[in-house]
């Protein structure tokens, strides 16, 4: 496992958010998930599960597999 | 969203496990996961979270984004 695979997740995560132009409002809104839920997820604070990873890749338009790829340094 | 992420899931780790050639509960007590709820994951009745996918992607040696890729057919 590395280091903290939450952590890593949400790095992921705001990368690819940025990438597609959306804020952490929008994404949150388009994906039927809280924003304050959201935003723990981007700090590496939640255990996101399997669901709230397919809505999020959704919305982003990504393969839910490309979420869990490593951030870029 | 594919027709049922959790479905989908169950069924790569199946054929992820038996490709390593991996009983259920030797995969269970290599990760650390109680085997009643891996038979439910790999039967994709289980929401499972990011933690325990990345517990049995370092027992199953593989990314963990490999675990979240389409089963084959």
């Amino acid at each position: 496992m590395q280091q903290d695979p939450l952590k890593s997740f949400g790095l992921r995560l705001v990368q690819l958010r940025k990438s597609k132009g959306l804020s952490q409002e929008k994404l949150a809104l388009e994906s039927g998930i809280a924003r304050s839920y959201l935003s723990g997820v981007e700090r590496g604070q939640r255990n996101i599960a399997l669901l709230n990873i397919h809505k999020l890749a959704d919305t982003l338009g990504i393969p839910a597999s490309s979420l869990l790829e490593l951030p870029d340094d």
